[in-house]
């Protein structure tokens, strides 16, 4: 059922002749980060790897401090994810030979104050120079007694929790590939900051988390498959949504679940909680001044629920998620598409009401 | 002084405004991997990440098999020189959207078959699409009790040795870059294998310990700023190099010393021990039918020095490093350049002579 989706088809295909390690935790596509026993010690080492490539290539992102940024968040939001002490990163650099100082300068302040805030140092790395900038980073933390926390191990009952509003991401790809200059108007203050604190807390609590790197559908729909559950997300969608994802979905005539459809995400974690242990989470949280969105709830049937306009509407996760890799990436054609899929629900509703 | 060397000025310039990790063990440029204590327990873990693009992008590797087998080398290499046992390996690899179905196997059996050698597990990875094909990796290993090997820590007296015969790399360059149709009849057999079992052995009798990943004078050179000594090359420098070196230096009348001046390496450790460790290690190694080159001895005053028709030649390693730097790696032009400079000496040691 994993493999109904496109993405994690190519990384099955990619790994398939690969074996596993012994000291691995996670089984594959089971974690945000790889979780790795060290011998002769209690201690779990969470490792992963994640490179800024097609954001720079499709104009998604050209401020070298945002690219820096992200470098260092990306990756350090896979740390959140699993609930570790964050260390440090190691950066794989490919820079233009005509790349200027100024540009330089900028990504490596970006880095900075990105790993200054997530109280991440860098730890080494390599510099390579090629026509086509691209950035990769190499994430390690600590999770000290090994109790990691995975994508896998939700139930039935369990509230599903996100870290903070969604959608930011999407606003933010939206306003900077459409060709449309009313839009450009919207200020979508897109700095995501990797909830690595959040996670820690966390730890101990949820039962299971992922971060929304690759937006929030494609988060739940991954969490479904791997958990054999469902999720009907109870709030009004518009309490989950960040203001400014909203103003664009008012200003633009955007209906606000395409902010959690499209492949750009905000880095927020989504986790669930046991019933019993919701009180728990929310006075913890309240000690650090976090307020988690209780955006839904588990169930027992696979698939994913949102309300739209008081109905229970059905969202096809899959056919959403595979929907940007079979328009090649083209973002008119992927919204436009997703326009026609809200048509086709509407529809379906109309005729049920008739 | 270590900022003469261009490199190091650029990495010097990217770092700058990044603090270190207390956690850290190595300075910069000290080690070929990061060393990172593990709090809580008496284990170093050592981390590296290296990038295959420029390679590509030079026409040096285009055989499938070569690049994956490649990016797992040249990351397992910097785990053997601080003498760590290696765990496994993250992978970052950016395809382009139309590589085809056979390549991408024969990549993956390239990593499977490198990964296999070394003992080493794919850990994770990102996969991204892009027009530019580019293969990283991030190594991990581990060090037990601590005592990982540095670049630092060698001094006059000590012999110098190689791992293994030189010069391959060089020679692989030359016959795959330059346009020579009677000099790619030559068998360059360019399939590295990182020197990890010699390494573990290495880490409690070497004084300091590099991997040839950027040519023998560029390692020799960094050892020699990085520890204020000089060597000595004592060996005939035939001895010392690969027999497929050899020929092609016969074959297409290049001096020997060119097939260590070039920056693409055959990923053996160069390292030094204290001639009270020698017999030591050659017992060691014996064990396991390894033979170590003993290439050259260090001295005292700061410089390279060969033996060149029985003449004592000081190589200028500084300017032989930024030489390919400063031809924006042209390789026709540098393989020029370093014809003027073997010239030069040659016009001095006849002046000499009169």
């Amino acid at each position: 059922m994993l493999n109904n989706i496109l993405e994690n088809a190519l990384v099955e295909n990619l790994v398939k002749i690969f074996p596993r390690s012994p000291l691995q935790q996670n089984s594959l596509q089971e974690s945000d980060a790889e979780l790795l026993h060290l011998p002769g010690t209690d201690s779990t080492i969470a490792l992963t790897t994640d490179t800024i490539v097609e954001e720079i290539e499709a104009g998604l992102y050209t401020d070298p401090h945002l690219i820096g940024w992200m470098t260092v968040m990306v990756n350090a939001s896979d740390l959140a994810a699993v609930g570790a002490q964050p260390i440090g990163i190691l950066l794989n650099e490919t820079l233009p030979p005509d790349v200027g100082e100024e540009f330089i300068a900028e990504l490596q302040n970006g880095i900075h104050d990105a790993c200054s805030i997530c109280g991440m140092y860098v730890l080494g790395g390599d510099t390579n120079f090629s026509s086509h900038l691209q950035m990769s980073g190499c994430a390690v933390g600590l999770i000290p007694d090994s109790a990691a926390m995975t994508r896998r191990g939700c139930g039935p009952g369990d509230y599903l929790f996100s870290s903070g509003p969604l959608g930011l991401g999407n606003a933010y790809a939206l306003v900077h590939l459409m060709n449309n200059s009313e839009l450009k108007q919207i200020p979508i203050p897109y700095y995501p900051r990797a909830r690595l604190s959040e996670g820690q807390l966390l730890r101990r609590i949820a039962s299971c988390c992922m971060d929304t790197s690759d937006g929030t559908l494609a988060t739940l729909d991954q969490l479904m498959r791997l958990n054999q559950v469902g999720f009907v997300l109870q709030t009004d969608l518009s309490e989950a949504l960040h203001p400014s994802a909203r103003l664009l979905c008012n200003a633009a005539g955007i209906p606000e679940w395409m902010m959690l459809a499209g492949p750009h995400g905000e880095f927020e974690l989504l986790f669930t909680v046991p019933q019993e242990r919701v009180e728990d989470l929310e006075s913890r949280a309240g000690q650090y001044s976090w307020q988690p969105l209780k955006i839904g709830r588990v169930v027992e049937d696979c698939g994913v629920w949102i309300y739209q306009n008081g109905e229970r509407t059905a969202l096809d996760t899959g056919r959403i998620r595979n929907l940007f890799v079979e328009v090649k990436g083209n973002v008119n054609q992927y919204v436009k598409e997703l326009f026609r899929l809200d048509k086709e629900w509407k529809n379906k509703q109309e005729i049920t009401h008739e």
